[in-house]
């Protein structure tokens, strides 16, 4: 069942944070590597490369080594099951809530 | 913007936790006390208070007093405005896929 998945729950739990979702927003305009990321926060490297190890483990970012570089990379479909997922449930709130209307 | 805003915060927060997760699975299925939700977890009463506590404080449930019962229901439209701003980052994501093979 999709609520027990620990990928579901490292999903979530990476997307908690407010700068993990601006990382994921970044990404999703193309590519950036660590630094790149980390200079809009006025962010240490170290910090950012912690923000990103826990979306790397929440599969929702992948890294590549280019050179010294680290480049980061949404991974595509990595936000479907989730989706779909809370797009279900709202679906059934809709339901449930017509039904309350016609009793 | 969307990734700052503190609801959004909670929810994800919310989310994260798997019985969290199938507390709303059941309330798809209509509403509920939280005695008929601790129940099938063979959680305590107050355990499940504090659950559907956060659950409401991420404005995903409603709770409404009736009798000595608190009833449980899922928020129509709660989890329309996470669910649109992820398929929108699937969406980035797939087009910085296809980009990067068009190199």
């Amino acid at each position: 069942m999709v609520q027990y998945s620990p990928t579901i729950d490292s999903a979530f739990t990476a997307l908690a944070d407010p700068t993990r979702r601006s990382v994921l927003e970044r990404l999703g305009a193309g590519s950036a590597t660590i630094s790149e990321l980390a200079e809009p926060f006025g962010m240490s490297l170290t910090g950012m490369k912690k923000h990103v190890r826990l979306l790397e483990e929440a599969n929702l970012v992948a890294t590549q080594k280019v050179g010294r570089a680290r480049v980061c990379t949404l991974v595509p479909y990595a936000f479907e099951g989730i989706s779909t997922w809370l797009m279900r449930l709202d679906r059934f709130a809709q339901v449930v809530e017509r039904t309350k209307g016609e009793r």
